[in-house]
C-alpha cells in the first residue's frame, strides 16, 4: 500500500491540511478556521484535521508550517505572532505526530511554501531561487543548490525584515527599515488609506464608496488599473521598493528565479514590469552575468501544506535511507 | 611525493602567489606589482609567478583569485574595473593551466578569501558563515551547510551592493544606495574628508597635517580612539551602517558567524560594539533564535590566495573522486 503524508498549514485565519501519496498526488483536503482559544484548543484542531486526512491510510509523516519563529531541530514552536496564545516550547510536531502515529516535523510557513514551489510549482526544476511571499506580512525561503537553506538554526530566508531603510518606518518585529514596513499588504493597504483619506485617489473612494476598511493591495491595483493617478503612483512605489528588495536577494543569492507570492502576486504585470524596470537601472550590470526572471508564484494558498508534506516525506525518506 | 596547489591572488596593486602542500600547509610565497601595461603582461606575470612558485614540486591544481565578476565553469574572466586593460572572456584559468600543466580553476576574490577563511581563518568549523570584506571596497562570500554558495551562475555573494537605503547615494557600481557606497573605505574617507574640509575634526586635521590625502578609515578610527567629537561620530556611524548590512545579512542567511575582513577590521572593539548595538536594537528578537557573533578575519592580506589554493585542492579532489 502506498505511503502518504499529511501537510497542515496553521495560518492566522485558517488551518489547511491536505494528504498526498508518496508521489505527491493530493488525495484529500480540508480546512478550518484558526480556533481563538488558545494553543489547546488549536492543537486539537490541528490533530483532528490530521486524524480526519488520514483515516483508512497509512501515514508515513506529517509536516507542520507554523507562521513564525519555530525550532526545526526540536519539533517546538517559539513565536507565533498571528495565532493566539503563549506558543513558546510547544512541543507541536511531537503532539500531532503521538496523536497520528506518524514521524512529524514543524517548520516555517514561508518556508514551507518556498519548498512547495519547489517541488510542485513555480521553482520546479531551478537549484537556486527564492520565493518572497508578500501578504499581510512577508515572509520568504531560499533553495540554494537544490536544498532548501535552513542556516544554522534553521531560520535563513527572514527576507521580510531586510532593510531597505536605515533610518525607515517602524515595524511590527520592533526594528525599523524593513521591507514589511515598506511594501507589504499591511503597508500598502495603509499606504492606500492615507492616500484617499488626502483626496489623492477618487477612484479609491468611488471603488470602496469611502470605507477605508476595504481597501487592500489587489483593490489598489485594481484602480490603478482604471487610470487613477494616486493608486498608479502607488503601485509603480511597491514595485520599486519590490525591486530594490529582490535586487539585495539577487545580489547576494545569485538565484536563476525569484518567486513571488502572495496576494501582492496578484497585481499582474504593470507590477512585474515595474520591479524588472528596477532591477535592470540598480543592478544591470550584474544581470547581464547573473539574470534571473521574476515570476508569480504557481500554488496560490495551498503551497504552505504542500511544502509541508512534500517536506515529510523528503525527512522520512531521508531517515530511512 | 605530495600533491602541491598553487594560490594567485590578482589584486589592483598587488599579484600575491603561494603553494601548498596538500595538508594546508604554505611552503613557499611570492608577490610583486601588478603591471599597468594591459592584460597580456598581468597574465605573464601571474605564469611566472606560477612558474617559479612550482618549481621542483608537483602542482595538482591552480587556484586563480581575480578582483571583480568572472565566470567560473568556463574559467573565463568578465570584467575586472581595477585592472588594466580589457578582460572580457580572457580564459584566464586555461592560460595559467597550459602554462604549468595542472588543472587551473578561476574565482571571485572575495570569494576566495571567504574559503580561505573557511578552511584556515576565523570561518573554520562553522558550517554557516558568511564574510564581510570592507577595503576601498565591499566583497563578500556565503558559507552554506558547510560549502560556498555560488549561486545559479556562480556570483553569489555580492555583499557590496546591497542596497541599505531606497534612494542612497550613487555607487561606482552605476546603482544607488549600496553598501558600498555608505560604509566602504572609499565611503568612509570620503566621509572623513568631508569633515575634516567642514573643520568638524580638529584631530584628523593635527594627525594628516592638513593633507585630505592622508585620510583613511584606519587613520580616522585612530582619531576616534582619542576622543575626537567629530571621527568618533564617523566611525559610530560606520558601526551603525555595517550592523544594518550585517543585520540583512543574518536574517536571510542565519550564519553563526559574520567575519569582518578588510582594513575596517582593524579599526577596533568600538566599531564591533557599535555593530552588536545595532544588531541587537534591530533585530534582537530574531538573534535570540538564531544567534551570531561578528568576529575579525583571521587571515589578513593571505586569505585570497590561500582561498584559491584550498579551492583547487577541493575541485581537484572532487574531479578524483
Amino acid at each position: 500500500m502506498t505511503r502518504h503524508y499529511v501537510g497542515i498549514d496553521l495560518g492566522g485565519t485558517f488551518i489547511k491540511g491536505l494528504i498526498m501519496d508518496e508521489s505527491g498526488q493530493i488525495v484529500a483536503n480540508g480546512s478550518m478556521p484558526t480556533s481563538r482559544d488558545g494553543v489547546d484548543a488549536v492543537m486539537a484542531d490541528m490533530i483532528a484535521l490530521a486524524r480526519e486526512l488520514s483515516v483508512d491510510r497509512p501515514v508515513a509523516g506529517i509536516g507542520v508550517a507554523a507562521p513564525g519563529v519555530v525550532d526545526m531541530a526540536a519539533g517546538e514552536v517559539k513565536f507565533l505572532p498571528n495565532v493566539a496564545g503563549d506558543w513558546l516550547g510547544r512541543p507541536a510536531a511531537r503532539e500531532l505526530g503521538d496523536a497520528i502515529g506518524a514521524p512529524a516535523w514543524l517548520m516555517n510557513d514561508a518556508r514551507a511554501a518556498t519548498f512547495g514551489e519547489a517541488h510542485f510549482g513555480a521553482g520546479r526544476g531551478f537549484a537556486d531561487f527564492v520565493m518572497v511571499a508578500v501578504g499581510t506580512g512577508i515572509g520568504g525561503g531560499i533553495v540554494a543548490d537544490g536544498r532548501l537553506l535552513l542556516g544554522s538554526a534553521g531560520h535563513a530566508g527572514e527576507v521580510g525584515h531586510i532593510a531597505l531603510e536605515l533610518h525607515g518606518p517602524a515595524c511590527s518585529c520592533s526594528g525599523w527599515g524593513c521591507a514589511e514596513a515598506l511594501v507589504s499588504g499591511k503597508a500598502l493597504s495603509a499606504d492606500g488609506r492615507a492616500l484617499m483619506a488626502s483626496g489623492g485617489s477618487p477612484g479609491l473612494a468611488q471603488a470602496t464608496g469611502g470605507d477605508p476598511e476595504k481597501i487592500s493591495p489587489a483593490l489598489i491595483a485594481r484602480v490603478a488599473e482604471t487610470g487613477d493617478a494616486g493608486a498608479s503612483e502607488l503601485m509603480r512605489e511597491a514595485g520599486y521598493r519590490l525591486g530594490m528588495l529582490i535586487g539585495n536577494l539577487a545580489l547576494l543569492l545569485n538565484p536563476r528565479r525569484v518567486v513571488l507570492g502572495g496576494g501582492i502576486a496578484l497585481a499582474g504585470r504593470p507590477l512585474f514590469d515595474r520591479v524588472e524596470e528596477t532591477l535592470q537601472l540598480r543592478i544591470g550590470w550584474y544581470l547581464r552575468h547573473a539574470p534571473i526572471e521574476v515570476v508569480p508564484a504557481a500554488l496560490g494558498d495551498e503551497a504552505g501544506a504542500l511544502g509541508a508534506a512534500a517536506w515529510a516525506r523528503d525527512r522520512a525518506e531521508r531517515a530511512a535511507n
